[in-house]
């Protein structure tokens, strides 16, 4: 699959302290060969639950190969710009990365699928689609275009909707507004008359508290605590629509993952499945802590009316359609995805949602 | 942690076929030591998802380990009885197994919670509780007492709430009926009026069809199809309030466990995180066909009163009150238990559940 020579070209494309220690023979031909690997992650240091998921990945493997297979993990920015992950995986110079397929919907609107899409699937739905709906099959025939393979490794749950300056009460109210909202769900907001901007989370606080921006959205409440939007921005809506699930992967050069010993692969696969397991029970257990935090500090906490559902769900669908009429696998992966959707969603609709719906007012009101 | 002489004869009991070529050295002086463990699952080989959880597991260790560390799995009654999985591994007779500690609330009622209680956790937040809220590490202070570690291994989702002869329309209609049901849901449906009965799997459809039995429950859609109940008691209920998801579990000899290298531990920690996710995942692509075979079959779909679910609700928490008042083991875990489940359910309201509440409906409503 892959040649001595790209494949050394390769590796000495890692600075020297990176170098493998047997370089001269063929990865294959040896047992458990000594092999390491520079990851460069999307997300900064501090976001502990994001970076913290590829640093588990390092751990793990390591931890499978009595330490022969060492991955290490870099911010975003200290070795590959932290939107730029897939590229430095595509071009060899790093072997591997933690990023969000939605990031490059700029080269294909398509990779949005496997991240998450405005009403698509929640995150355990996503799992499903991903790992036995076809899925993750449909994503890595994207990625052979970048020399890549990917591996679903992590995700936020259904994310909130976001810190709005005024209330958000009729489909009125969002015309005009300033939005920091990335990927297609800014195509759908843009259509009920927002403009969409993109701003780097460094900068959210000081454009709302300036009203360069009227609303901005992040993550969750666990992220979202920590920029302090709820004194320059205190309405907080539920939910994210645009992001029930976002899904993380681990993305890996082809090349440099075709020259792994098997039990090196398989290293991949389980220690990646495991962090993508763990990082949503995180967010689960930090998440209800912080929500409350926010609301004792001044969070409004509020839900999005049903009329603006509605007509977010109609304009998503038109952004949809008109992207799979130019765009053929954009049509192919839509068909699936919402195949499934439609699939799931019946079947969650009576077991998991009728559950839910009243167990989770019950623990508040039945004495 | 374990002498040479009592771990020799732990691997002795295994037949001769399965010895480990290296006996004579300690597991832990070798790099990579050849392993051979037997697996008892409590599920028939016909239980495909269940039973092939459990086969998932082996196949990953071994990829992970060259070969070298090899478990069998035999479905529940082959090497040891199907309920009695926890006392072939506690003896050391069998390494290992794949069970559901609910099986064995004979022995204390408290293990039930690592399974499922009813109105307890859906399985996305008992993944959290077990991993991040405690939960595992109250397990395994159980486990002790059984010589044995344990490590989350599959989730059914939220299960249905079983097939009815009669429509049960009423809290009065549950009144004197005949159910099979298991466990602690089978004192909640006993306060209710009802007579609980064990009547094992291959026996549950002649039951109901002479009578013998007025209702059964069993898992969901893909493992009661097989079984044919539509055709004698056709009235399917949902949800199955009492397993909101039923988290199984792969449990070691802990003997055997401690005499692993560390790779092999690691090997067993991450094959069964996978596994975890990977059952869910698959019962999520197969439920939901099941469930549309079903009903094109004769099933009537219905789901529970909100009185029934109320009155449900209250003889539940009567039962755990009661319990936690003669068992100190069971208070304590049934506190740390009720404190994340208000807690997620309040934030899972927020989030999952305000998304899934519109989008469920209105991929069938909104045009």
């Amino acid at each position: 699959m892959t040649s001595r020579v790209n494949r050394r070209a390769l590796l000495t494309a890692a600075p020297a302290a990176a170098l493998p220690v047997a370089l001269a023979a063929p990865a294959l031909a040896q047992s458990n060969p000594e092999v390491r690997w520079r990851l460069t992650s999307s997300f900064p240091r501090s976001t502990d639950i994001l970076f913290g998921t590829a640093e588990a990945v390092a751990k793990r493997v390591g931890e499978l190969t009595e330490g022969k297979f060492r991955i290490t993990a870099f911010p975003g920015g200290e070795i590959a710009p932290a939107l730029s992950a897939l590229d430095a995986v595509q071009s060899g110079s790093i072997e591997c990365a933690h990023t969000a397929s939605y990031y490059y919907i700029g080269k294909d609107p398509a990779l949005a699928f496997f991240t998450a899409v405005p009403f698509g699937l929640n995150a355990r739905q996503n799992t499903a689609w991903l790992r036995y709906g076809g899925g993750q099959e449909l994503m890595n025939e994207m990625m052979r275009d970048y020399n890549a393979i990917a591996f679903p490794c992590g995700d936020t749950g259904a994310q909130m909707g976001g810190w709005f300056r005024r209330e958000i009460r009729t489909v009125d109210d969002i015309k005009g507004l300033k939005f920091r909202i990335t990927g297609l769900a800014g195509q759908v907001f843009q259509r009920l008359g927002a403009t969409p901007s993109v701003v780097p989370a460094s900068d959210i606080y000081s454009s709302l508290e300036r009203g360069t921006i009227d609303a901005a959205e992040f993550v969750g409440p666990h992220d979202d605590e920590k920029l302090g939007f709820a004194r320059v921005a205190p309405n907080y809506y539920a939910p994210g629509f645009w992001e029930p699930g976002a899904r993380l992967h681990f993305i890996a050069n082809q090349r440099a993952y075709d020259a792994l010993p098997a039990n090196y692969k398989a290293a991949i696969a389980v220690a990646t499945a495991e962090a993508d397991a763990e990082m949503v029970a995180k967010y689960d257990v930090a998440n209800p802590l912080a929500l409350r935090r926010l609301v004792a500090s001044g969070a409004q906490l509020r839900f999005w009316s049903r009329p603006i559902l509605e007509a977010a769900w109609r304009a998503n669908n038109e952004v949809l359609d008109e992207l799979a009429g130019k765009n053929e696998r954009f049509k192919k992966i839509l068909e699936s995805h919402r195949r499934f959707r439609d699939d799931v969603y019946t079947w969650h609709r009576v077991s998991e949602n009728s559950f839910d719906n009243f167990a989770f007012t019950a623990s508040q009101t039945v004495r």
